[in-house]
């Protein structure tokens, strides 16, 4: 059958995935593995990388499929349970909850030796150990696949060439790259490495101050890679040089003093070298399976996400520029709530509508450089899903529910910002404006705690939803996470209930970090999302976080009834200051629009 | 050398230790593992019992010892560093924070091949596989060891027959045995569990409804177990029958309907007879490794801490016994605490004569079988040590420091309670104050607090230190513990800031935890500790707690300017509760000091 343009997605994944179980029966496999990661086990893969969706039609950030000549099944956490089964209909997979119990039930019906391929560059090495164990229990073999036919029919049309990667401004970074190789060389040889590989892009473009162009997080949502990390890997040596592994990039980077760049292809070589002579240091998290192994064929790599542990803290020239940062998206999100409040405002708005206006307000910044992340524009009973992203043409429309939520962001050369705005589009009910002043007093205790320099992030998970618990309410999702500077919005720490990983982290002065309590009913859902920085107290050991965001609450979801002083205080403050720094920024409208809508904080007498 | 009956502790260690030597020479054995426990894998070993404090001079509750055929080491938590440091003194044996690597860094001194004995009934698997493992490592090995000679040489001189097991009262268990057994059985179904070897001595007095005599807790201090668990074990079967491994006990147990009752020398031959015919389950950290070995001969363990989970959940009579214990536990801690404010204490009196004056005060009424826990009677700089204990006789003069607390707790019949008091005995400097403040702060807020039901008990750990936090103060141990039902003062689940293993059980309906926030400067420490209930809340799937104790707070050590509205109504309601159920049972002089002691908590104009 030959594929016609007009060919709907459904029955595109259907021949895709029939011409792949051709293949596989060529090459004696029993199945595939595809996971939602590319060659640089990125959370956001960018377009043309997108083979999960591509072959299952799946569109969540987070999932892996295994597929068997016939059936199979895709594997995805909780949040993507009900998302993963719409979007699976018409092919002949499953949706499974992923642990190692539902893996096992899958490849437990394959018969003893089954072999199962996986693309070694999109696996990363822990990913691949986790599917080996189960698959050995099931008597299994997990078998890496280089055939370029193979990989040919797993591949998402409409790769683009991996873009050029530019200089990141020093004023910006706040360091030189030179300084920072420099500084974890010396931990390196603290911990005996004689070379670490730097596979993780986010690492990459943070340690040697690159980042791809603007077109690397696309222009419209549907296209953006939200991350404009430099695709390509580096080599540090425990003397400080480093050997950068890039296929394009501007000529200028070439006259960087004592800056080795080589093709991408030089990479194996320069591995296996380097592991030859002493132990070399990876991210198994982030680092390829097949990179992993030319390691291993050596020796054992050490286990470490040094590089990751620099790059989380915040220089302040960071800093700097994600305040900033902050203060245009105000601007955007003001005039995007103005407007959400206003008579112009459609009657027949949808929630990707709305994202778009949002997106074009955004876009009148010449400092935008694309969404951070999928715009997740929420009205009524859609909001009770956390992580709910709207088709990209329609969804609910905004004027057949009060309560609508959006958690959206932008990338401004310099920061990352990822704000959450929940805004009442009608009178809200009593058990509305109940949760979101919870959600407000959650978001205040954790803006507003002290706790010792250093502590595991999960320890301040619970902060935010003693308010909530008062009334019997919860949410189930982290309360926060690490944000990258001008790279991506989620990295570590996670201030969330789980442990393990990154909710081990430790979180230390300069660390950027969101607070983001919500609310999840059956038929609404709301959140708020401010980032903040964890900055000195008067305490030595003891840090405190101050808040850069600026995007207004909405007082008609206020009981200040229920509100403790220190608590009205805080709003009061903080919207002053919000009308102090954006209010100058803004056009008369939005501006006259702004000062009406935060009164309610800034007149004394609501105080309780 | 004749041993004199007048030998010093110290002389008596060093001859144990050489005479020790002695032996492991003639066996061919490189030292000889000494861990705190006892064949029960007790906390509180009883008197005749201590072998490691016997033979090095150790007191503290937790640490082993590795003697070599010169030096060794004593490995301890880092709350006994400093204790095990001074109580080591005449011996060769030096002091390590216990992990691994410590463990590795001793083993590996010696040479291949070396055999380390140990005695496989006081070690628990779980240590047993933990030492093991690092032996392997060292390339020595660990031989279990059972010559009586050798066994004879590590005891501690002393040894009391085991005191006779008797039957605990139905009306205070809330539950007969065979009710208990039937449910734990029907779980062990579902766990495709054949039997399950209840080695803990306090999951057998928990399941059968026995104990030992008041004599197991002994009358004074330095002669107690502090625990009055049976010492005997138990085998269920999944039909819901049990044997019962016991030496010694009342007659009127043998009547039991379907109750099979054998000697301790029996349950070899039971549990290998019982693995053979399917799984048995047990508790790796409360199993000696010989018993697990015996199952493991058949086939492996399944590893389960069942019974300890049911025991945590206490019966509305369990719950009421320990009402009840509080109270009685008050009148004590009420005449203690008026007696040290008069002009009648002593100017001399030091940490141990008020920790035996308590006792003393306790011992009055008639339910009271001894202490639960050594009393931790700590003045001034000494306090800085949160688990310090004062000599027999003497410790500091309460006199010579303003501030003063005491940890300590009794068993009565029903009901074991641990109750922390703070006190100035002299005008205190405001940071005392500031800090006890803090400290009340915590306790309030931890009290106060609404959960989600069944949530792991880590994730509340943070909420008594935020108001310390706030002040850049913090304390270095857990936040709280559960509590047994005339058992050991300590079970789970355990509120820290580790999660494993304690951390991660879920706090459910009916559990006693205790709530007990302190602050340790380096010349000072202060405490407060409360028991608690978690009960439900109006909110389905919440629970709050409802506390329990009656221990008045000192108001000089309050800054009332400090505290919140609601803080200030929780302690004007609490000490409200404490004087209505405490002052009909207390004697004429104790209740007009209660009165005068707490009005400042009464008077509404206190309030800020």
């Amino acid at each position: 059958m030959k594929p016609s343009t007009q060919e709907p997605p459904v029955a595109a994944r259907i021949r895709a995935l029939s011409n792949l179980r051709h293949w596989l029966s060529e090459l004696g496999l029993a199945g595939f593995l595809i996971p939602s990661t590319d060659a640089f086990i990125s959370e956001w893969t960018p377009p043309g990388q997108r083979r999960l969706r591509h072959l299952t039609g799946f569109s969540g950030s987070v999932g892996s499929a295994l597929i068997l000549s016939r059936g199979g099944a895709l594997f995805v956490d909780g949040r993507y349970q009900l998302q993963a089964l719409s979007e699976l209909v018409g092919t002949d997979l499953d949706t499974c909850l992923d642990n190692p119990a539902a893996r096992l039930s899958l490849l437990s019906r394959l018969p003893a030796g089954a072999r199962i391929g996986f693309d070694a560059w999109t696996l990363s090495m822990a990913a691949r150990d986790g599917w080996k164990k189960v698959a050995g229990e099931a008597g299994a073999e997990l078998v890496a696949i280089d055939d370029p036919a193979l990989i040919a029919l797993v591949a998402e049309p409409g790769e683009k060439p991996a873009p050029v990667s530019l200089a990141y401004p020093e004023d910006m970074a706040g360091k030189t790259w030179q300084a920072k190789c420099s500084e974890i060389a010396e931990e390196m040889r603290e911990m005996r490495l004689s070379a670490m590989l730097v596979a993780d892009a986010e690492d990459v473009s943070w340690l040697l101050n690159v980042r791809a162009p603007d077109a690397g997080t696309g222009t419209e949502p549907d296209e953006a890679s939200f991350v404009p990390a430099s695709p390509s890997r580096a080599l540090l040596y425990a003397d400080g040089t480093v050997k950068w592994f890039v296929d394009a990039h501007e000529p200028a980077l070439a006259t960087r003093p004592a800056f080795r760049i080589m093709g991408s292809s030089a990479l194996a070589a320069e591995l296996s070298e380097a592991a030859s002579r002493g132990p070399v240091g990876i991210n198994a998290e982030r680092t390829p399976a097949l990179l992993a192994d030319i390691i291993a064929e050596r020796r054992m790599p050490v286990f470490t996400d040094i590089v990751a542990r620099f790059r989380w803290r915040k220089q302040p020239a960071e800093q700097r520029s994600a305040r900033e940062a902050h203060l245009l998206d105000a601007v955007a999100l003001c005039r995007f709530m103005a407007w959400l409040d206003s008579a112009a405002r459609p009657d027949d708005l949808t929630e990707a509508a709305a994202a778009r206006a949002l997106h074009a307000m955004r876009s009148a910044n010449p400092a935008y450089r694309g969404p951070s992340m999928p715009m997740m524009s929420a009205s009524g009973p859609n909001g009770a899903f956390p992580h709910y992203v709207p088709p990209a043409e329609g969804g609910r429309r905004l004027n057949d529910h009060p309560i609508f939520f959006l958690d959206s962001g932008g990338q401004y050369l310099g920061g990352t910002t990822d704000n959450t705005i929940t805004m009442a589009l009608a009178p809200p009910e009593p058990r509305h404006v109940r949760a979101h002043t919870r959600i407000v007093q959650g978001l205040i205790a954790l803006a507003t705690t002290h706790f010792p320099a250093g502590i595991a992030a999960y320890r301040l998970d619970t902060i935010a939803r003693l308010p909530l618990w008062r009334d019997g309410l919860d949410f189930d999702h982290s309360t926060g996470h690490g944000v990258g500077s001008y790279l991506n919005i989620h990295e570590g720490p996670r201030i969330g209930f789980q442990t393990m990983p990154r909710g081990m982290a430790g979180i230390e002065r300069g660390m950027i970090l969101t607070n983001e309590p919500g609310y999840y009913s059956s038929d609404f859902g709301m959140r708020l999302e401010t980032h903040m920085i964890a900055v000195d107290t008067e305490f030595a050991g003891f840090l405190k976080f101050e808040t850069i965001s600026r995007l207004p609450f909405d007082p008609r979801l206020i009981d200040f009834a229920l509100l403790e002083a220190g608590e009205m205080q805080w709003l009061r403050d903080y919207h002053a200051q919000l009308i102090n720094d954006v209010s100058p920024l803004l056009d008369e409208d939005t501006d006259r629009w702004l000062e009406a809508f935060v009164r309610p904080f800034l007149t004394p007498d609501r105080a309780a």
